[in-house]
């Protein structure tokens, strides 16, 4: 640990304080185990590359609501020969049918679920993670980001779009097949106005973007470097609210996901399959979210925001303190955890077992 | 469902605000089950009445830090004859001794883990959850928060006070034993923050209590009314983020848990009883957490707070979505929760089995 950031000895835990959204994160390394304890057994059967009851498989097309988007050789609509497929969520959180109405009761504040839930099939292949996939294919996926962003960023209705990742059954999610999500909402989430706040008043404060400060500082340091590309710094979080909590840093500053590049699409599928394998093979494949911080779709301002990916891995469940105060207990030391995923390998053929 | 809240009939997410602290939630009672459909199987094999091995049942005391409260018989600290016992946490996510010292570097603000962090141990008995308990025990438990409320209160060094529980694997703890758990905090979390503007903002505005103000609505509605005693109003939360959150409001306005009266005591140990008992009767002894919300130690501003109880079952693991906006998507509709938990019945006799 560098000189600079000093500790008793025998005095473990430590509050960090998120210089974006100014929350607070108990980091109580003295209660946890060392980084390779985390590592899971994985249990279960080899997964089938093809499950012919899966929706999400080619065949299971009918299954699934019609398709608003999908990467095809020339097959028609609906029907197999796709790389990656978009779909409504069948079971939706939120609905573009009906109306955007309100019902307020009271005191209490209340509108119909209006809004938007699909689900971006990855590959055809019912067993791989996506880190597994060939970056040709990750890229595709990204692609595929890039584009359900733009088709609601144009249409302009909805002020916030989230793609997010869950996969396993600790991050949420029942479903095997790859996939990742997109909800779009009719009102903006908390944590996207803390960010565009942090955003915003540091570039009031000292006219610079606090996301490339961060970049400067962490790649600088490099004491939370996991790995470091053209394009992308990828670091663990200095006040991370998960154990092994990893955010994907574009260097150029860029407020939305959908200004990405295509040499930066390239180079993020290659490093985020090499970060999501890293935390694979050092952890036993848990289960993990990732998550797109990207700008609300009417921010226009430079400094209102700074794009990046957030990875959770699954491994601790927040108790009644976290419900209670929002302020997490991280078990696992963020210098530690970068220095464990830095050393640790991607392995080396496709997944034989449902270890998620 | 009253008339003053009309829905589309083919139409079921719906959004909703948190009066207090603003946040929204989605409601997609579409998604998701009947509220029977949550109930748990229960497995393992029957608990031992005391567990030798364990640090929490008499004849442990010397397997945990020395106690710092003990409601006793006459009997020598540290040693068994005790009802109720709290003892500083062997793996404390805060501590008491050492420095309170600052360790910024460069954009990250960071400090010493000074706080305190306790165990309340709810019993000698190992194998009881808290409603399976006499009603004088539990007001035991309730009597020992309010006098460790009072100790931390008393010194003002640590502005915030949390106690909690956690219940069950699924609830962030390991140990069985039944427990709660005091965080004494050295700084304000972003929850009790917000939970402060909403009540303060709302006073402003109209001179009222925000959490009296929903008490009002909600005894005259009834549609989440859980139950209701002389001193306590007992709904599932309009805006709850998790299914069956469900929330303690005590009648009478006091901004501080320590606040509460001998008779509200009592009052408070059977409505929490039976509440507990009904959720772990009606869902199958689910994992679950509570949280006392109180003001800050230094508060006194009469409409700067509302004390009350939040209790958390935990059937379904927040997503990317969750982690990405802080809006949490509630599959049970709230109404339904609470006609569900008004049928439900209280288990009849001693837990037999570790369902937790």
């Amino acid at each position: 640990m560098p000189e600079r950031i000093k500790r008793s000895p025998d005095y473990e835990p430590e509050l960090r304080k998120n210089v974006v959204t100014r929350e607070w994160v108990i980091i109580a390394k003295g209660r946890g185990r060392r980084p390779a304890d985390y590592a899971l057994q994985v249990e279960g059967n080899p997964l089938p590359e093809h499950d012919p009851s899966c929706p999400f498989c080619q065949g299971g097309e009918a299954n699934t609501p019609p398709e608003v988007y999908a990467l095809r050789d020339g097959s028609p609509r609906d029907t197999p020969g796709w790389r990656v497929r978009v779909v409504p969520n069948k079971f939706a959180a939120l609905r573009l049918g009906g109306s955007n109405a309100r019902h307020d009761d009271g005191i209490f504040a209340c509108r119909d679920g209006f809004g938007a839930h699909e689900v971006i099939v990855e590959t055809p292949s019912h067993h791989l993670d996506l880190w597994e996939m060939e970056d040709a294919q990750v890229a595709a996926v990204l692609d595929a980001f890039r584009q359900r962003y733009l088709a609601y960023e144009t249409a302009l209705a909805l002020p916030y779009v989230l793609i997010f990742r869950n996969h396993g059954p600790r991050a949420g999610t029942s479903l095997i097949h790859p996939h990742s999500q997109l909800i779009a909402l009719p009102v903006m989430p908390l944590q996207i106005q803390m960010e565009m706040r942090g955003c915003s008043d540091y570039w009031e404060y000292l006219g610079r973007c606090v996301y490339c400060a961060l970049i400067a500082q962490e790649s600088a340091g490099g004491e939370r470097t996991v790995m470091e590309s053209e394009h992308f710094l990828v670091v663990t979080a200095f006040a991370g609210r998960y154990p092994f909590e990893t955010w994907v840093l574009p260097k150029r500053h860029a407020i939305r996901f959908a200004d990405i590049s295509e040499d930066e699409v390239a180079d993020l599928a290659s490093v985020l399959k090499t970060t999501l394998g890293k935390i694979a093979g050092g952890l036993g494949r848990p289960s993990h979210n990732f998550v797109i911080h990207s700008a609300p779709v009417d921010t226009h301002t430079t400094g209102g925001f700074h794009w990046h990916l957030e990875i959770f891995p699954r491994l601790t469940t927040p108790g009644g303190f976290e419900l209670g105060t929002s302020v997490y207990i991280n078990v696992a030391d963020p210098e530690d955890a970068a220095a464990f995923l830095r050393e640790a390998e991607v392995p080396a053929a496709v997944a034989t077992a449902g270890g998620i």
